[in-house]
Order: C-alpha cells, then structure tokens, then sequence
C-alpha cells in the first residue's frame, strides 16, 4: 500500500505523527520519472527504516532559464507503481506554489562548491537543489537520505550542507547503477536518439580507460583527462562540458590523482546534457 | 539549577534527548551581555515551555569587517546568573571553532530582504543571521524560539525563513523593553559616552512624535519621515543611517501609513550604531 500525500501541510502532519510514533524515516528525494537507479535508493530506504518516503518534485529553482524543466519527463502512474513495488509507503507530490509560494524569497548555497565542475554551466543548479532539500528534510523529517552516486557533486553538497548547518539526519551514498552497455541510468536518457543512445556509451568507456591508466601506474591529471577525451572523441555527436579529476574532500582539482580522486565528467549528446562519474 | 554546555555535539544529544523525553522546547537566541530585554524573553519562555535553552553566541557572521566584533561587550559570568534567576534550564555557549570549522562553507539568505534598511549599511548581516539561527534550531531544535522586536527586521527576515525552508518551530516576537527615558535596551548602549547617552533619548522620542502625527491623521510617509527627522536633528551628535516607512508584509516601502506600518531608524551615535522602530 502506497499513500499519495499532495501537499505540505499533509507530508507534516504526517512525518510529524510518524516521529510521535517513534518510527524511524527514510527519504528518497526524486524528480519522478523512475529507473532502476530510483528503485535502489527505494529498496535500500525500505529495508534501513520503518517508513520510506519517497518525493517526487520537479525542482524549478534548480533548472537554469534555458534548460530542460518543460520538457522533464513525467510518469506519475507508472512511477506510482514503481514505488510501491519497491517497498515505498508515501509518495509526496507537491505542487511548485506550494513549494515556492508568491513571495517566496529564502535560498541555501554552499559557497565555492557550488560553483564548480556542473555550476560553471549551470550557475543557479545546486543552489535550488540545496534549498529544495532542505525544505524537504524539514516537511519529512527522515532519518536518512538517500542519493545516487551519478550526481557525485550534488551528494558532495548536500553531505556538506547538512554537517554545516548541524541538520539532524545521514545522507547515504548509493552506487550508480548502469544499463549493460554501461551508461549510467538517468531520466534524462530518453531525451537520446537511437545514434545518440549508443554514443552514449562512450562515457562510461572513457571513465573505465581512466581508471585502467590509473591503474597501471599513471596518477598525472593532465594525461588521465586525456585519456578521458581521446575516448569521448570517437563520437562526432559528443560535445565535451567538462572533464575534471578533484579531491572529494575539498572538490579542488587534483594534479595527480590518488585514492579517493574523483573523475567527474558532462557532455552535450543531442537535447541531453549527460554526466558520470568514477571514484578511483 | 543552569547548566552550561559548551560543544555543539552535546548540546545536539541534550537536545535529542529532550525530544526523546516529549519535552517542549523555548529557545532565546542571544550574543549575551544580558538586559532586561533578554531576560523578559527567558522569562515567557520558561513560562511556555518544560525546558528553556539559551545560546550566547558572539556570531562572527553577522558582523562587517569594519564593525565591533573585537569590542563586543561580554560577561559570562554575570550573564550565568541573570539566566539562572530568569529560569533558563541550559546555556549554549559555543566557540567560534565548533559553529564555523574549517572549510565552512554554506549560508542561507532571504533574498531581497536583507538588502533593506540595516541591510544597506550592513551587507553580510541578515546572512550571518539567519545562517546562525537555523544551525541553532538545528542543534537546539525547539518548538519555540523568541526574539526581541527591537531588532523588527531581524525578527520579519528570521519569521520568512523558518516560513520558506518550513521549518518546524513557532518564532515569537516580543516587545522592546525600554530604559526609563524611553532608550529601547541594547548591549550596544554601553558604547555610549554620557552625553551620547542622553541625546539616544531622541531616538524613541522621535517615533513617539512619528506616531503621534499619525494618530492625528497624517499618513504620508514623507511628513512622517520629516518629523523623525526633526527631532533627531535635535542632537548633532546624531548621524542618520535611515528612518524608512514599509510594510511588515512586504518590508516595501509605503507611501502613506496604516495600520501595522513599520516605522524604523537606524543612526550612528559616537562609537556605536543604534535602531529602533515603531508598529502603528
């Protein structure tokens, strides 16, 4: 059984009954449009707490003015579905004026992170994505969050956001899961064309190769990132956004990579704008 | 019985374990150097709530880098006291270390806001605010928290964030307490030289007059701004920073006064800067 809760005040009273209860709460935050990467967080939430809550909101604050948020795609009864199959025991919907009603005005930023590596071409990204978790923590009151590894940056954010501002919950990291040809799942990937789709797979290709140089004994950054392009290259249809290889401590660029470094990389692919990631 | 509690990792277990208990919690953020004003706040919410938490925290934040952080007066051992006999349960007294360690990096803003009136001549001040409150309701985590209402924009732009990011406490205002000629109470007073002292008189004298005038039918914002005006001009000690004229709904500025009009000033007066203001 899945309840669907379509407003705040309802999603409160609710978390606020359930902490009265004593239950412990997972939250699975999501922009709806499920694939098995939504389903893992789901199942892994489901089994760590007694309830899980899922949200399913297109965040307006986190689309830059000429971005994708028309043309996100939606599901919700399919989606609906998912979740409950999934183990999920409440699907908060809520509308863009009830999140950001008229005179909306407060918003969270982490300084300096925010704009690195996905913020240099999307400025105000990660500053609505913060600010929309929090609003969510608040109205859910979990326990734990849980958030895909694909978004690396925004995991890194969101951990820090929450030790910074001493919020009361885990922030729990879940592994990418990738299609067989290795490209990460991400709703986005619909926006793909059957050549774009196959070229696609260039990118988990190109983070393999990084890791394999690494592997054999190269750490400088300059020549993983090359190695890095030289694969992306094989497709005239990828336009490189970044490649950058980072200390996950500090987000600073690593010269030489090492235990712990992270490999973050986004591409234009047709309408999509796709990123992965490797922790070496 | 007060217990002090010096790190924000057991304040955050005290406070969890207070919850655990059911126990309401009132919290009266403060900087210390306690008046009558702080101590009317301890008092209503050791009355409102089982248990009363003040923090006395100096917040670097808030302050410019010309302002009168180093100078800020402090007197723990007084303040111990005047707690205790008001009813306050825990004092929070952090370091600067524990609420901003290294790397710190997030901050919350009400836009727009915080640009307005004290925001003019104090730019990183409501940041440094609201930042600070909402780490202190984090750690805290009271049912209520209550601010004074000589500060009215602080306490409107605090109001708006725990509105917009939903945050699940109530923020009561409480009134200006007032020295005997009519000086609303501030730590800040002690900057005041004799003379200085007695020209503040001014300042409450001039929104009585501002208030007097709209009680006989003036509410043009321009004839009310003039009248504060004139009598503050009465001392040429004092520097006007702003006298402004807005709605409480908006902080917009109005054109003619009504009913929940805020008026307030701020001036510069020897070594300290001083607000004030009014409701009609």
């Amino acid at each position: 059984m899945i309840n669907i809760i379509p407003s705040v005040e309802e999603m409160k009273r609710t978390a606020a009954q359930l902490k009265e209860e004593r239950k412990t709460i997972g939250l699975v935050p999501t922009m709806g449009y499920f694939h098995d990467g939504h389903v893992s967080l789901m199942r892994r939430s489901a089994a760590e707490n007694d309830v899980t809550i899922t949200t399913l909101f297109v965040n307006p604050t986190q689309f830059g003015a000429n971005e994708d948020l028309a043309a996100y795609p939606r599901n919700l009864e399919r989606d609906t579905s998912m979740a409950a199959a999934a183990g999920v025991d409440f699907l908060f919907t809520p509308t863009n004026e009830m999140m950001y009603p008229p005179g909306y005005k407060t918003y969270i930023r982490v300084e300096e992170w925010s704009d690195l590596l996905c913020g240099v071409t999307r400025p105000v990204h990660f500053r609505g994505v913060t600010t929309v978790c929090c609003k969510l923590f608040n109205i859910c009151r979990p326990d734990r969050a849980y958030f895909g590894s694909k978004d690396a940056q925004q995991f890194l954010i969101i951990r820090k956001m929450v030790a910074d501002l001493n919020m009361n919950l885990e922030v729990v990291p879940m592994p990418i899961v990738r299609e067989t040809d290795g490209l990460a799942m991400s709703s986005r990937n619909v926006y793909l064309t059957p050549e774009e789709r196959a070229d696609a797979a260039l990118l988990n290709k190109s983070l393999a190769a990084a890791k394999e140089l690494y592997e054999k004994g190269e750490t400088r950054a300059t020549e993983i990132r090359a190695a890095v392009t030289s694969v992306l290259q094989d497709s005239p249809r990828i336009r490189i956004d970044y490649i950058e290889i980072v200390n996950t401590e500090t987000l600073e660029p690593a010269g030489a990579a090492g235990p712990g470094t992270l490999i973050a990389l986004a591409v234009f692919l047709g309408k999509a704008r796709l990123i992965d990631n490797v922790i070496i």
